[in-house]
């Protein structure tokens, strides 16, 4: 399989994206990466490795960059050779299979949009995302891309984070529920509330409501809400973790004793913190494109960065824009068939 | 000053609560305490503390009392005679100047908004509360009770916020932002936007949008959302807090020689996690009514309800409900001059 990969983008830019697809490539041994960027840059990053296995990999320039602050609808229409919108034209003309991008993510939708176009019946696509749980993980959607979801699209986010997780967690019939401010039947807005009919109606195994602190419990395998909710959810949760390293860090070099204790127990504080490592989580898929888009933290490293090739490769092993396709199929049949 | 207490509510009752009533009294001796509940329970309750100061704290005999999972509607129909509907009756006799409950959130605010009702132009009670950020604290509203939240709503939150910022915090123009899924004008919903509108027009110390993570940084003193958002952020920032510490215990309980990190580590974990333990910020405000009500956390132990009391205390002392009401009228005023 081959991966496109936005090569200029994220706050690291080759520096970490050059390394972390070398990873890759080791993991990966039916992987081709096609670099895109400018191609001295790359050229220069990728002679720098060790073990590169130079027949799995090629660079595609590209003489422009998107900015991490520019407009995407001003990205869309000036940056025609941008990496981010190169890697993307690859999986259009099906030079690649999938892309990856750090970049600017609203750039990064608009352009997949306009590129790659979206499935039938889905306006725009989903921001999904596994996060890490108390037990296991749960995909949650959208995260961001769609502040003034219908509950129609409430349905087809269940429909699509249900489809990915079936395919890249193997569960048969995963678990659908829907973000609301109590478990019961009468809490929640309208919206909420008429998605919940919508969902429970359809054949996905739908169990209800959940309050916010399920998203980390782990409880559900797919949990759903409206972009505005989720990303703020999302970002109160990473502030809450800044927070709580940034008090233990200030504790723990209180005094010369405090360092003691951080010495002693740093280990056993990093395997902690491993577990909820955003790093580990990082690849949130674009779902309801006609192609696997998928966005990379802005500011991830090396390891991160690794971590989103990973979740394309899985995506395309699955073939889950397919697997979307054939499920939306089903509703849409089953609506005209009322 | 004197306040009501519902002595009965919580998942402790009085267990919790006298002894949270009793450091209280000692700490303000101004203070007059009402307990309101089961008289043989308190009396007993009461009997079993040390260094009462009895002529501080009465009891007021109520027969029933409200579930934590009966319906809102139900409990105002059919509690009369509840602990928590008699506290609220007090403070509507004024025969005191505020109640606390841990007790049922949904029946607290039906039986708050139906006895004391609320200022003019407000229609539900905001639940208002100050969460522990990197630099001081944020008091973040609405936090669950109000879920299709319109702009002009929001204009209200954010007048009701800086009020009760302004006094109990001290400061003259407190920052108010509007939560978001960025920080561009062009981010958001068309309610944030509208609700921007509104508030920048209004003479608040306006500053724009912030994202999630903003309510836990402490760079912004009010932050005002919608409840369904305000509701979901905080339940899931709570959800991975306890989440972190699950991960640790495991890792601090692994082996011997971990076990011994933690004990070496231990007071210095407590630290930090006492910066953000959430019973010293407990003691949400119900803001809008034309009256003080406090409500508690309802797993709140006795240290966590004292400080349910001493938020009460601080806004009888303060006179919030007047100061909300002051600057409502003086929007109405502006309203009507144009």
């Amino acid at each position: 399989m081959r991966i496109a990969i936005d090569a200029m983008g994220g706050d690291h830019g080759p520096p970490a994206v050059v390394p972390a697809a070398v990873a890759a490539l080791r993991k990966h041994a039916n992987l081709h990466v096609v670099l895109v960027g400018d191609e001295a840059i790359l050229t220069k990053a990728l002679s720098t490795e060790q073990g590169v296995p130079s027949t799995r990999v090629s660079i595609r320039h590209a003489t422009q960059q998107v900015e991490m602050d520019e407009s995407p609808s001003q990205a869309l229409r000036t940056k025609k050779d941008s990496s981010m919108r190169v890697a993307i034209d690859l999986v259009k003309e099906r030079e690649a299979d999938a892309c990856v991008s750090a970049g600017n993510t609203g750039a990064l939708m608009a352009k997949a949009r306009f590129v790659l176009k979206m499935l039938p019946g889905i306006d725009r696509p989903a921001i999904c995302c596994a996060l890490p749980a108390m037990q296991g993980h749960s995909h949650v959607l959208d995260l961001g891309a769609n502040v003034d979801s219908s509950p129609e699209q409430l349905l087809q986010f269940a429909l699509m984070g249900a489809a990915l997780t079936s395919a890249v967690d193997n569960k048969p019939a995963p678990s659908v529920a829907l973000l609301n401010v109590g478990e019961e039947d009468i809490k929640g807005d309208g919206r909420v509330k008429e998605a919940a009919m919508l969902i429970s109606q359809s054949n996905l195994n739908y169990v209800g409501f959940v309050e916010g602190d399920a998203v980390f419990k782990g409880s559900v395998d797919v949990i759903v809400c409206d972009g505005f909710v989720g990303n703020i959810a999302l970002k109160a949760s990473e502030g809450v973790g800044r927070m709580f390293l940034h008090f233990a860090k200030e504790e723990f070099l209180r005094t010369p004793l405090t360092r003691l204790a951080a010495w002693v127990s740093g280990p056993v504080l990093k395997a902690a913190v491993h577990r909820i490592d955003p790093r580990r989580y990082n690849g949130a898929s674009l779902l309801g494109l006609r192609g696997i888009v998928i966005k990379s933290h802005g500011s991830a490293d090396q390891v991160s960065f690794a971590y989103a090739i990973d979740e394309a490769v899985l995506e395309v092993e699955k073939r889950v824009p397919d697997l979307i396709s054939k499920d939306l199929e089903l509703i849409f049949d089953q609506r005209r068939a009322v």
